[in-house]
């Protein structure tokens, strides 16, 4: 991961910078509170796809700095509004912008920063990129609602989960590496391999998240662990285990998500369940599976050290332990 | 009123149509919220704007449906998050989605109110109405957390309050009228004189729905008179009353805009400072002000039956009683 930062460093100092100067208004408890959230450790992902897929193709103009931050600005959004749906406490290690502002606070400046990413798309003069990325936001919107419906909802399909995890994570990483394409100008078969291969690397990120969330610590993983099953979410490697589980076994878990506070034991009892019924290699496999589609869809490109980097990026992502 | 919608009846149909088609989602529980929120006895005002604005214009196709449904759905998701930050219980008489579906649906419906709004700009293929409106929504969203800001706020000064409604709610009617005079192609000068004309248009409104806030009977305004006092809300009838109040009263008034839930008794005594400083009328004035520089704005159109309806529409606000 550090090549990868170095080959990109001054786009991601531009970045920071930008970011800065774009949440800027004459409202300033906005930039306080947008600051705070930002600043507080978040990886970058999606912006260091939008710089890695323009410089791929070939772009050499600096809009996939503002770009990069709009990405960035709506995944934010969806992150504060997130932790008011699901009454988070803490994110990254933490507390959430909930807890220390209120959810008021949360819900409008989530919202500030999705009008503020349309307004800055809108000004970027690039429709084709508009309308790709105003469908996206609005999947992601629908992929929220959808994880809101199977809350606690053990019969939750893979299926669901599938659509769920499409919708509110990979579209975006598929959007990033898109607009990369739509900058660099490449032709429609380039694009639709960058599209494609941000897509299945977000499925391969939300499942590594999704199986972490059983298998890590907290002081590595910056959050709760269990954080899921607390709050409901019904994740691939509950519902993989679910479906081998005995009607004992599928009891335990029930009552285990309808509980509106979880204790350790709780946890550790549907860990036990996963484990046995083999919910984590299961989710592990698939992200596997993931990871490498996404690879093979680089194919279309010439040999590039951005190339070299949107290889790597996969496997740095399937053996995180954060 | 009743002219004024005659003149647009078969419009109004499209829209509700229209309404019910864009928020057909495969997420079919969207489609119900909505449809509770949006079928609950709006008036319907921001496209109304948009028809006769796109009309007088002398606009002859039928894309003004879709962008008065999207000013509706833009107006609506500003609702359901405003009921969520104010923790509201009724509107227009009704339950609130919040305390129906939870404070989590309203978040997420509002966001995909939001982004379906901008996906249907995009779609639009019309990039000075895509530049206009993700203005104009950012501009809402600082105007509520300016209000946020200023909860409880008893030396919000006149200045804030009018930032406040002009963010908050005149430059959405501003932009349903600015989006007619696109559509119909016209020339700066009444581009500007449609868009001056909304913006003041919107001004009375929210000032006439302030006063009523102070002067009106719960079975007419369909919502609990004194809302705004009740949720921390300093409008102009308090903000200027305050100005010339002993110290006294002004300790009376801190005391009721601190309480968490306020009886029947703060709000007559409210109420009472209000009226003895003349909080209403001057309200009232300031609303019939605005009320006329709109109706002015439309000296530069011809005579026509959308003009009248445009100019009766500002008398109509002013006089209403809910």
């Amino acid at each position: 991961m550090e090549q990868i930062i170095k080959l990109i460093e001054n786009d991601l100092k531009k970045l920071e910078v930008s970011i800065e100067q774009l949440v800027t208004t004459k409202v300033g408890f906005i930039r306080e509170i947008v600051h705070y959230i930002i600043k507080s450790g978040g990886k970058r992902i999606r912006p260091i796809l939008v710089m890695l897929s323009s410089k791929l193709c070939g772009y050499e103009g600096d809009k996939h700095i503002t770009y990069s931050a709009i990405v960035e600005f709506i995944h934010t959004s969806t992150l504060l509004h997130d932790d008011v749906v699901d009454n988070a406490k803490t994110r990254r290690g933490a507390s959430t912008a909930n807890i220390i502002w209120g959810n008021e606070a949360s819900v409008l400046v989530g919202d500030f920063l999705y009008t503020k990413s349309f307004e800055l798309m809108a000004e970027g003069d690039n429709f084709e990129i508009v309308k790709t990325m105003a469908h996206t936001t609005k999947q992601l919107s629908e992929g929220e609602i959808l994880e809101l419906l199977k809350t606690s909802d053990i019969n939750t399909s893979e299926e669901d989960y599938f659509e769920i995890i499409g919708n509110k994570t990979a579209v975006l990483f598929s959007v990033a590496c898109e607009v990369g394409a739509i900058l660099g100008n490449v032709d429609k078969k380039k694009r639709l391999a960058l599209k494609k291969y941000g897509y299945n690397l977000g499925m391969a990120f939300q499942l590594t998240d999704d199986m972490l969330d059983y298998n890590s610590y907290d002081e590595v993983l910056g959050k709760k662990v269990g954080t899921d099953l607390k709050e409901g979410k019904i994740t691939l490697p509950l519902i993989s285990a679910i479906k081998s589980a005995t009607e004992k076994e599928k009891a335990v878990v029930q009552r285990v998500v309808e509980k509106s506070s979880i204790t350790l034991k709780d946890f550790e009892r549907v860990s036990a369940i996963i484990e046995k019924h083999g919910g984590i290699k299961y989710t592990s496999d698939r992200a596997m599976k993931y990871t490498n589609v996404a690879k093979d869809c680089l194919k279309v490109f010439e040999p590039s050290p951005f190339k070299d980097a949107l290889l790597e990026l996969p496997d740095y992502m399937y053996k995180r332990k954060t």
